[in-house]
């Protein structure tokens, strides 16, 4: 990327911060640094940090052996290098004056911002998250950071697209050993990273989050596929579940439904609709016939540099979509102690209507 | 593990609370989640948080869908699940009263804080870092801690026998390529997760935490590997040089200095030293050889369930050293253009005298 997109970035920030009255952003570990100036912190204790006054040039506090890393976008920023007995977060309070709002990265360490406190008590400084300034930028995808949701989705279609042929076995497997053939395929597929892989049989699936162990898939079960990487710097992240064997007749049934409630999910998703009413026409769905107790958590998450971020597909989220908001769409029904599905694409809503970065069949596969 | 032991650390905690005036522990991702409960929290939006008040009973607020990855610890602490519309840190805050002092955890997200700030300002209460009360329990490892740290030692050694032995091939293939074949090899010998794996050729090594790239290895250069995992939930962190052919003169004599640095520091580490006489041990070898400012950063840092943790073996750190602490020693000298060289082993003091974790050949291995 070019320093002109992140002088670009920074300039949309500060106006940002101007409209919200924020005096100084902080960014840290975590996606607001490395997409306002191209560089990735280390999340470590030696503190990097960002700072952003909104009248003064922007400065990179970075420990100085992590320095040589840093690509400089002249005119975007100046490194101060701290050395290894120096207080960092000292350095950083003395870059600016005592500030009236300040705004910090959500996923910053908090040591540091307890240390922070110590130089500007919250009596006089109040703070807020910098969502508040960074949510209008990082939300609302370019053309570029679409095209990279696009390739990730793609990649993680085709690895679908392997579970539904055939070719990652199951029967006889652990869920863990699969969830491992998943996450070795999603890098082969051009994924840097994988994020993660949930492999979950039977029972264990009504566990939404459930963890790959050391359970060994039969014959006859559901099996829920969660998967998703990074790759280029932006996520994907789908959901897949196959039958082994045909399905009994009550399976067979919640999935018909599911799938209807996530058609409906996507079609919701459209610019000037507000996010909760993504999460109401799943939800509908799901409730009309009577499984409504059974879907345990909100439809969809924002997604995009990070596997969730803002805007979140949940009630009470007021916010309008806006063009290049990108999220997912995720119903599920989990039956304690018996059977959980769940149906996922990643969306993009556009002025043309959604668009979905993933196309994997989405019925349910049965296999074997 | 069994419920006795995190009855008894989190009977310790509070007794480091008493001693230290704090009236409320948080503490969220990281590692103090595990040490106390048994339970890690990813990394998410969700809040998971234990509520540790000095004189009553921990809490783990949890969303809802995480809440059946909990194994229980009947009477070390109780579950409040909280659901997607439900707002955690209220109920966070709900639990205690508000506290004069609050610990909170180093590597928790400050979105959760900024937000904690809105109930408990900090005119009213203190914040402190988790560490005041936490670090005397974490940093002393017990027997059972130290036997995984031996365990993951034993394990990247095995590693760097390989690459002494020439079985991880070095010329012809870039940094990224032999990063990705030390990596496999953690994983085969048995680290469940992979941390770092540091390959740096000729001059990138002059930059200590050079990212592995496309870089090819030639023959006649100086190779720093430097890796570690996590296995069984404690972590490895090895570092090593082999010269792609003789090596010359000056990197030769230099390496001699390096060796004989690092072994100071290692003899440094003993019981009722300060952190920084380790730093020191090293630093003094190395500056009385001429090198002191090629030498530019810390001796060490602290290991055990995270890769850098307390104690940290930096100037300025008179903390005495204690049995059962567990850290690095890993001087190193760095000739921007040209190259560089650090050698690691994890060490930990006991009374009977420093142990070491690692055993690979401490010299320059000649290869090809």
């Amino acid at each position: 990327m070019t320093t002109g997109i992140f002088l670009d970035r920074l300039h949309r920030a500060r106006a940002s911060m101007q409209q919200s009255g924020v005096d100084v952003l902080l960014v840290s570990v975590g996606s607001d640094l490395p997409y306002l100036t191209g560089y990735e912190a280390m999340p470590l204790e030696r503190l990097t940090m960002l700072v952003v006054p909104r009248d003064g040039d922007a400065t990179l506090v970075i420990p100085r052996l992590e320095a040589p890393r840093v690509a400089e976008q002249p005119g975007a920023f100046s490194l101060r290098p701290w050395n290894e007995t120096d207080d960092p977060v000292a350095i950083v309070a003395s870059l600016v004056g005592r500030p009236e709002v300040a705004a910090v990265g959500d996923t910053m360490w908090a040591r540091f911002l307890v240390e922070l406190l110590g130089h500007w008590p919250n009596s006089t400084t109040r703070y807020v998250r910098s969502t508040e300034v960074m949510n209008e930028l990082r939300m609302r995808k370019d053309a570029a950071e679409i095209a990279a949701l696009q390739a990730a989705g793609a990649a993680a279609d085709r690895v679908a697209a392997q579970l539904h042929a055939g070719d990652i076995p199951l029967v006889g497997r652990t869920e863990a050993e699969v969830s491992a053939d998943i996450s070795a395929r999603l890098l082969a597929e051009g994924h840097d990273v994988v994020n993660f892989a949930i492999v979950a049989a039977g029972e264990n699936a009504a566990s939404p989050h459930h963890h790959p162990g050391s359970r060994v898939i039969r014959d006859g079960e559901l099996v829920l596929c969660d998967f998703g990487g990074t790759m280029a710097g932006y996520c994907s992240d789908i959901t897949r579940c196959v039958s082994l064997g045909a399905p009994p007749a009550e399976v067979a049934e919640a999935y018909a439904v599911l799938h209807e409630a996530q058609a409906a999910g996507v079609a919701a998703g459209v610019v000037g609709a507000a996010c909760q009413d993504v999460d109401r026409a799943s939800r509908t769905v799901i409730a009309d016939a009577g499984w409504g107790e059974y879907f345990i958590h909100r439809t969809g998450h924002g997604i995009g540099m990070e596997a969730h971020e803002d805007p979140y597909m949940v009630e009470g989220n007021t916010l309008p979509i806006a063009a290049g908001h990108a999220f997912s769409v995720e119903p599920g029904i989990y039956v304690d102690g018996k059977w959980g599905m769940r149906l996922e694409d990643i969306v993009v809503a556009s002025d043309a209507g959604p668009i979905s970065m993933n196309h994997a069949d989405h019925s349910l596969v049965v296999l074997g």
